[in-house]
């Protein structure tokens, strides 16, 4: 057996082995060397790595698992935010100077937890310039032409076949493509509404979504809506009993900034009640694709038997943010839709969808797996930055898929002001505020995990949380950039 | 002297020659060849030719032009449509069933008269090619990025420099890259206007800004308007006095499908008049570059001193309906126009808006002078087409600009008929009653000359005019396919 170690030296390897952690080098789930390992590697007696992982434990930091070795503790959840308790009235929505701030500091800050959206290197653009260089040499008529206004036909084909995969039984005229999933929505929101008419929607929402409806002059009814399973049935039921509701946009897969996931019972409970009312549905399903399970998530739109589901998605956040294509299916108001795609847009770039329609016949099963396993890792990753540096009394909300993070922080932060203060160092975060028409939700924040978790990405989140407690503390933040 | 040339070689010769001006081969303003020449070329005796000639003379197929030969005649003009008297009353728009039929056609039949567009061989499609490729292989971030909502500064500079052109003095901060006309048209409306406005229009006006009105839940209120002059001022200045109107929207630079042309001095006192009563300025100057004149004409947008007009124009017509690019100069609107088009469509594809950056700083010059000659061209002859093989008490506007002609039929024609009877000849043209949120004009008809003028074109030209002859003797057509 060896003397007991000198303390500074199993001090010194705990404090090495903890900075590799809080900097992301090592990360939760992630095995340690072995004991042996870390002996001969570091050239330091068993015993002083054995004091080291012990300290490593007590702090927190690692975890013994039986027959197996060390690991980096993940760490335990942080309390669920509650469902939301919206206003039971409708209200109209207006386009305010905090989106226009946002926007603002979006454009001048790197993303970091800002746009939600997959950082550009897990894009899959080599592929993609090579598929865009020969379609340009050899398909001239598709940049001197206007095309179709429901879209080529080949793109349309490949979307219907890829719908078969979870049951969907579409042929390439039930699809309409369009300038992505925002225009998709807008047609939609169109087609089965009029100005001073009342929308159900989800709370919190997409700030998107909320000012698409304020430029529709339709009211928002915010619906109490559960973290873990979605938009509450019960309330909505309630909601339709009288005729007010004229419509109903809903998230049911990964909703954005929840990232909640409504169970298949559900989802057909939902379509089944609103069909029954002669409320149409507008689903999107633009983060369908970004599951964490085994299987994709069913849409909605696959449990719809009367065509009162338009199903709204895009390739924006899969296939690539340039490309700019989106598609709806649109049920029973698929004529309706297309006299409003040619109205509103009349054409999709013709080379974007002939581009992204051979892409999909080859490259993008591969793509989206690995996509996929890195948008996963990336929420978990932020979530251990959540639960390390922001401070006690935060709530977060495991996303079910995606890849935003909703969190509560403790009450009397002012998330608008967070979001100030981030800025003057160089982060950007989107306000609570922005997810709801009455501008509830302020002690929140939505944390987009789009990019890679690095260093960078630790120490911005490390920041947030002295920001946090510097306004429970009632201090002012330093305004310098970093 | 010769004798008398055989009566049946003269008239021989005369039909020939007259079948080449009935075929387009020999076209208006055309120099014949010289009686000596023609002698030459078809071996026969000058008193042979100079017969034939003076045959085609009395036919008012040829005319004779001192010390310089014969010339194939140009038409005397027709008359003139009268100025339009709407309704003074605002009427809500709704989408109807001839926009979808009118769209179906469209689809099927290849454009002979139908879509405003210049025919896809027109476009620099080659250098378009080029750039694109070169693009694609270099600046992959234009691919994997979103890009900034307002646009890339590339095309913005080169919008902004050549605005200088008329005197526009912008920089890349005042302009917005939108996907094609229509969506920057539609933010305007949405910039200025609530659902339930009233909006003034000119009358009859372009049947896609109708559908947009509808689609926003405003009133268009038509304004008379003179087909050489454009929109009445006096009667616009009446419209204007108690506030009911919102917006005015108007294509003061060859409006669609009038082709009329807003003298400066009107245009001018149209700005002020518009700014004195607090009224935005929705101004639509896609035709702007199609000027048959010696100088680009300006748009309204030259005389704004206040911010008051929203300036809107496209690069679809001039350099290619596939890459789908616009833009907004929105005056003091400017900046609630980059909150909509965030969320209207978030961004405009970077690689379709980069290639026009580039093809403007060379190559679009030479094109667009060619192009601009060969609409001239093509509404020359569809103008003699129409005075042609149209039955008399046709009348017609010639546009000052662009590639439409707007024909009023003789009284008890119905033009929607005339869709249907040409549509079962394979011909497509755009029924009046599409320009008007009232259905009226339906004794008219839109002529896009668009496409090159062919023997085609011709014989179409000459099948339409035996339906509206069929028509007014109340006869059936035909309604075989050709």
């Amino acid at each position: 057996m060896n003397a007991p170690a000198p303390p500074l030296l199993y001090q010194h390897l705990a404090d090495d082995v903890a900075s590799m952690i809080a900097s992301g080098t090592l990360r939760p789930g992630d095995k340690l060397p072995s004991l042996r390992e870390m002996r001969t590697r570091r050239q330091v007696s068993l015993s002083t790595v054995t004091e080291a992982f012990r300290v490593l434990e007590d702090r927190g930091l690692i975890e013994a698992r039986p027959q197996s070795g060390f690991y980096v503790r993940r760490r335990p959840p942080l309390p669920l935010p509650a469902q939301s308790t919206p206003s039971s009235e409708p209200a109209l929505v207006s386009v305010n100077a905090l989106l226009w701030r946002y926007m603002q500091i979006s454009r001048e800050v790197s993303p970091t937890f800002g746009s939600a959206v997959p950082a550009p290197e897990l894009f899959p653009t080599g592929q993609l310039q090579k598929l865009l260089g020969d379609i340009t040499r050899r398909q001239s008529h598709l940049i001197s032409d206007y095309g179709r206004t429901a879209g080529l036909d080949s793109l349309r084909r490949q979307i219907a076949r890829r719908a078969l995969g979870w049951g969907g039984r579409w042929s390439a005229d039930d699809i309409i493509v369009t300038n992505g999933c925002i225009e998709a929505l807008s047609l939609c929101l169109r087609a089965v509404t009029q100005a001073g008419d009342v929308v159900a929607i989800e709370s919190p929402t997409y700030f998107g979504l909320l000012q698409l409806l304020e430029t529709h002059g339709v009211k928002a009814l915010e619906i109490p809506t559960h973290p873990v399973t979605g938009i509450s049935l019960e309330a909505l039921e309630l909601a339709t009993r009288h005729g007010q509701v004229k419509a109903c946009i809903l998230t049911p897969n990964f909703s954005n900034p929840l990232g909640s996931l409504m169970p298949e019972n559900r989802k057909r409970e939902l379509v089944e009640l609103l069909a029954r009312r002669n409320v149409p549905l507008i689903e999107d399903d633009i983060y369908g694709e970004f599951y964490f399970g085994r299987e994709r998530p069913l849409p909605a739109k696959a449990f719809d038997t009367t065509g009162n589901v338009l199903y709204c998605a895009s390739f924006t956040k899969i296939i690539s943010p340039g490309l700019r294509v989106g598609w709806v299916c649109g049920g029973r108001y698929q004529a309706k839709l297309e006299v409003l795609k040619y109205i509103n847009s009349f054409t999709t770039p013709a080379l974007m969808q002939q581009t992204i329609a051979q892409f999909l016949e080859s490259g993008f099963d591969r793509h989206i797996r690995r996509l996929r396993r890195a948008c996963a890792d990336q929420v978990e990753q932020t979530m251990e930055g959540v639960a390390r540096w922001l401070p006690s009394g935060a709530k977060l909300n495991p996303p079910q898929g995606g890849y935003v993070l909703w969190v509560e922080l403790p009450e009397g932060v002012d998330s608008v002001r967070l979001m100030e203060d981030a800025y003057g160092q160089g982060i950007s975060v989107a306000p609570g505020a922005l997810f709801s028409a009455r501008e509830g939700f302020n002690s929140c924040v939505r944390l987009s995990c789009g990019s890679p978790w690095t260093p960078e990405q630790a120490l911005a989140m490390r920041r947030l949380g002295e920001l946090v407690s510097q306004q429970l503390a009632g201090e002012r933040p330093l305004r310098a950039r970093a």
